[in-house]
């Protein structure tokens, strides 16, 4: 963190660099995580998790853990009332909140090895952690369908009895919709164009197929959820999580108790990536609570995270596209495969719209599949499902470039999406910053500089996201010396309180640290939703915006009445109000703020918004590596990420933003997966054994940030936290095929799998 | 408390008895207050008090107790940087915040015994207790100056060496306004007509003399607060505070940071009666986190709550009235001594106002003075000052009635103010209902019924009293299952929460358990003033329904949009809305709240409001009395409370403060008082020897309530929290009088006084 502050665009202090709020607190140890609550009296609870990859629950018997000395209660499936058809407004609960009841804790069936089970709470974690083996589950072990390529074969076990799904495909095949009973939980097709006339008038087509693992956010913080049940029916829940409304109405939904009976206090946040936007344990602690009259606290170890938790879905791709030999896109077809795990929904949607999306092109054909297995239900992963269809289609772009003899950037430039042309769905594209970046990508120092040895690579891959909106509130209440409290209901991962404040400074022309910025609980502030989809400083900003403007005018409501002049008499500039027909008349905020007891009372502005989306974003990489041919090790030479952040709010954050989310991507691709065993067991659940990328494996990520200003918002913003995940498997894929002459098409591009596709390109 | 709900007026909601919201955490001990706040690291603070009523410090040598094991920090004046002309907004700091600080920590001077000198903190509160006695202090013991009496002698030592009183008498009398050097530090006056001329014109005049004792408010709930100052700057306070932006603003002006930088949590409160809207140990705490970076608490004990907090005044009056044989009141005068204690401000404000309240009089005089002397600095207690001003005047009243031959409540009916008549101070006062609460005493079973037997007497009294209002702010949010969060910066002392939401409740027509009222802290809600002045129902109640209000338009214009018609077609009763075009197109709030996030977002609402004034309030007692003539003992027989509520929001509540009042009052007249030594040591600083009553000193208080609603208020609240403390003394006064034939005329009429004064009276 630099203290430096510039000040480059028509801002006074969007785009400066100011010290966080939470910083301080947050390096010397006195922020509050979930971990940090300790109550009087409180119980410790810990979770059962299932050994069977599939199995169903015949019975379970938690007489002998009770009995233990030291247990007070015992809680499963049994305890939550929610019914089995309970389904909830998806804006509110995020998903079916039965079926986030039933992977909290089992049902009729455990689904994967770790599946919660039952919970118990005692007078330490160590005596709940000893009565877990006291919980004797009757399990009848069903056959394990672990992948979406068991999952789908004719004969396959089926996972949910009574799941049927809406094939659109077959619809359209055979003139009727009925649904078809099968582990394919959803399908989704986007459609522009005849994408078969496409590829009959393409001079090239090439079809290549990609598969990528199982990997998980590895966030810092281990989940944590302590829950308080008052006697007069009150729960109140502090949690680690990133939607304090989305836990607030999954715990009221599955505990079937209004909302305005729970509160969830969200504490500072270790890392949640999307993953965090939902309970696994909130509801688990309530009815302990519930059942104890006393507070009850649960948390995961890391093992329980990996094996308990959601990570993302491994796909399966098969990209096909055509081009003409002038090097111009006519065609392209995807196929893709997204395992949901245990209950349905992958990020598929993300993923269909991402692959083509950098991409005009006449003729467009996506088909996305949502599909069970017995693995963990997956979660969000920072732009989810997008990363994964990058990798396919920025690999093919690279190998059409290279059949074209073509620079594989002006190959894409040629091609490169404008205002107007229309997106995989169909929605026509509006003012955003593709070809800038690309054409940055161009003339970096990065491209400009050759590579200089033996075994070297270079890669570069864009990647496209269509950022949604959704509600977020805020409330600014104004002190007497002038400073202003802002609240927001939206949990802080990126320095959002900031980046926030920062938009109210500018808006009121007060310097940031005149706020103080915090995040409330549910009962305190309007509904906003999760902190997700890169939408935090753009959506919460549009309320903070919204709100320092009716501030802004009831104080020049209150230099009206001081001045004895209507309010239209008053302008606002600079921070000060002065009168238009007595220049001499000044107040500035604070003068204002200081009279505010005499001039009406307090001053305090609500506001909420609901954007019409963040819009479009584009992020790209350019990425050197080394391979040894002797191990097929790979070594990141130099990497540079590009994005089109619209009007970078705070650039620290924007750049820091980028640097993670490519590091993450660079794991992914390079070293991380889910290894499982065939039973389902996941066998590297620790992090010595699942290899996040560590500051030894990689180099310094350089940035480069263009800033195309994003017309839905007043300052330009676009949401910069999740696309930079997207470009870096597939320009690390492309970095090495340039480095070794071979595609290894199926993460992890581990040393072992370089060295196999070296081995079998020489024929060993 | 009553299950029972009961609705008699033009409302739904208000005039019933719901349970209230904050009941059960109550009854079951889960609310948590000041000492339940135990954080990881806490240290311990004790706060070293003089011994000495009036010294100069010298030196404070705190280098011993620095060096005890266990001690971390010790505290004194100079660590507050506040500055010695620093005066702060009364309507921010209610007080002088040098004063304020100087009363905390002393600077140059103590003041009286219990002032307080140093705080030293330590891992555990013994330790700190005992490196109290390592602390050197050198004192210069200056003459004690113990009584308004002594501070007033012409040879009185000052207290304040630089202290000028601008003498409005003498301004008068010399024709200037030269300050004079005194211990008298304010004189307040109010002038109507010509008190001489009036006096000249009676029939009857008599003067008399009273006095009053220094009395605590007796809050079960000691002082206490935990401080936690961050690196960053930022300080968070945990307190019992009946004023939370009050305790903000204080410590922040004696810390001299921004109010922004403080956080202010106000916990549940055991009690406050006017008395926790002042900071003793707040900023105490905070410097010793600043210097110790871990969080500290300090808690006082019940001897430091009597001798280190404030009490009420002590007072002389001198009243004088005139009247025509036909018993038309012409004249009053009074001249009336509050002791201030330590520091200037005791609350002659409101006695001068209160004492000739009741009656309508061509001719009023009354002159207040407000003397330091070296006791504790007095601190609000309900109806703040009032009480001692109606002793004197009801007495007066009653013996101009037995010398007139008339019925005491005949003769105040025959004077009682109406409206268009003038307050002491020359307003005219607005609607209420004085003179229906008197017939209601006149008619009242109690009066109808006579007493029966030896010894016994009936006394009554009325007390008046003029309730400002100040500013409070209110924010409701909407969930999506129809019920409110309604968020408030006032403390709860006497149910609040619910006779807000109640209001809440009637405005929007649904029920108030449909409404989770919730008191937060400074940084998340409008500015609002301390629970006090029993302003809350009223003030904090407009608030509240000025953003039920905004939320129902909102609401309103949400259904338009649905039904596709304009807002105005949009009608709103009995909590639902309904198409003026299409009376079928109907929605419950619940529906429009289930249905916010598809028309528009969350639905939230904030509103602030500075009523101007909660306006007048009529009480009054008959009170039946036996006293023993061998003992003097008083004992109570009977006593009814009477008052005009205005409309009642929650008549449970209603009763419940009349009962308590009354209780505090027959308190204070017949046991309560500070004994001092000559020194100015308090004899009886435990409530072993400060002899409060309990259940079995007195008789259930029997309650009449009359409504006459305030035209200040929709729903035609007043606020009842204070008046029902202002008759019971001069009540209790006239039925000793009734019962013996001798007035005492001093408080406490404690079995010696009654007993000296029948002795006197017999010659003895």
């Amino acid at each position: 963190m630099t203290t430096t502050t510039e000040q480059t665009g028509p801002y006074r202090v969007i785009g400066t660099r100011p010290i966080r709020h939470d910083g301080v607190d947050k390096v010397t140890g006195a922020a509050r995580y979930g971990a940090d609550i300790n109550l009087p009296g409180m119980l410790h609870a810990k979770v059962l998790r299932s050994p069977h990859s599939h199995a169903r629950i015949r019975n379970i018997d938690t007489s002998k853990a009770e009995a233990l000395p030291g247990v007070v209660a015992v809680a499963t499936s049994a305890d939550f009332p929610i019914t089995r058809d309970q389904i909830l407004d998806f804006a509110e609960v995020q998903g079916n909140a039965r079926m986030i009841a039933e992977n909290m804790l089992a049902k009729d069936k455990v689904l994967y090895v770790g599946h919660a089970v039952a919970a118990v709470c005692a007078t330490s974690a160590h005596i709940a952690e000893e009565a877990l083996q006291l919980v004797a589950v009757d399990y009848e072990v069903l056959p394990t369908v672990l992948t979406w390529r068991e999952a789908m074969a004719d004969d396959a076990t089926l996972l949910h009895d009574d799941m049927t799904t809406y094939f659109r495909l077959e619809r359209f095949a055979r003139g009727d919709d009925t649904g078809v009973k099968s582990n394919v939980a959803g399908h989704i097709q986007h459609k522009v164009g005849d994408v078969e006339q496409g590829f009959r008038d393409s001079d090239i087509v090439i079809e290549r197929e990609f598969e990528t693992q199982t990997v998980h956010q590895g966030y810092i913080e281990p989940h944590v959820s302590t829950a308080m049940w008052s006697a007069d029916g009150r729960v109140t829940v502090w949690t680690s999580t990133q939607g304090l409304f989305n836990i607030r109405a999954q715990t009221a939904a599955i505990l079937s108790i209004p909302e305005s009976q729970v509160k969830v206090v969200p504490m500072e946040i270790g890392g949640g990536f999307g993953a965090k936007a939902i309970a696994y344990l909130d509801p688990v602690a309530a009815v302990l609570s519930r059942k104890t009259g006393r507070p009850v606290k649960v948390a995961m170890d890391r093992t329980e995270v990996f094996v308990g938790s959601g990570p993302t879905s491994a796909t399966f791709m098969r990209c096909k596209m055509g081009v003409k030999n002038d090097g111009t896109m006519l065609a392209g077809q995807i196929y893709m495969v997204y395992e949901a795990g245990a209950y349905p929904g992958s990020p598929v949607g993300g993923g269909a719209l991402t692959g083509f999306g950098p991409y005009k092109m006449a003729h467009m054909l996506v088909d996305g599949l949502d599909v069970v297995c017995n693995k963990q239900k997956v979660q969000a992963y920072r732009a989810p499902g997008q990363p994964q269809a990058a990798f396919a289609v920025e690999a093919v772009v690279d190998e059409l470039a290279e059949m074209l003899g073509k620079d594989p950037m002006e190959f894409r430039l040629q091609n490169a999406v404008q205002e107007g042309d229309r997106m995989p769905n169909g929605v026509p594209h509006r003012v955003f910053g593709c070809r800038e970046m690309e054409e940055a990508m161009v003339n970096s120092d990065h491209n400009q500089t050759p590579l200089a040895g033996p075994n070297q690579g270079r890669g570069v891959a864009v990647g496209f996201r269509w950022q949604a909106g959704q509600a977020s509130s805020a409330t600014i209440n104004v002190n007497a010396d002038g400073t202003l409290n802002l609240i927001t209901g939206s949990v802080d991962i990126g320095g959002t309180r900031t980046a926030v404040a920062m938009q109210v400074a500018e808006t009121l022309g007060i310097d940031v640290d005149q706020i103080a910025p915090t995040v409330v609980d549910t009962d305190t502030v309007g509904w906003t939703a999760t902190t997700g989809g890169s939408r935090i400083a753009f959506d919460t900003g549009l309320a903070a915006i919204a709100a320092a403007e009716d501030l802004r005018d009831q104080m020049a409501q209150r230099c009206a009445m001081v001045w004895e002049v209507q309010p239209e008499d008053v302008a606002f500039a600079d921070g000060a109000f002065t009168c238009r027909r007595n220049p001499e008349d000044r107040l500035t905020l604070a003068e204002v703020a200081g009279r505010m007891m005499r001039t009406g009372g307090p001053l305090t502005a609500s506001a909420s918004a609901t954007s019409t989306g963040v819009g479009p974003i584009f992020a790209g990489n350019i990425i050197d590596v080394a391979v040894d041919p002797e191990t097929g090790k790979v070594d990141i030479l130099r990497c540079t990420a590009f994005i089109d952040s619209g009007t970078s709010v705070h650039p620290s954050y924007v750049e820091g933003q980028m640097q993670g989310g490519t590091v993450q991507g660079l794991g992914w691709a390079l070293s991380e997966d889910y290894t499982y065993a065939d039973d389902g067991r996941m066998l590297n659940s620790s992090f010595l054994d699942y290899r996040m990328p560590t500051a030894l494996d990689l180099p310094m990520i350089d940035t480069v940030v263009v800033e195309v200003p994003n017309p839905r918002h007043p300052y330009g913003l676009r949401g910069v936290g999740e696309a930079p995940i997207i470009p870096p498997l597939a320009a690390l894929h492309n970095a090495i095929y340039h480095a070794t002459g071979v595609r290894v098409n199926k993460l992890p591009l581990s040393p072992t799998a370089v060295l196999e596709a070296l081995q079998e390109a020489n024929g060993q």
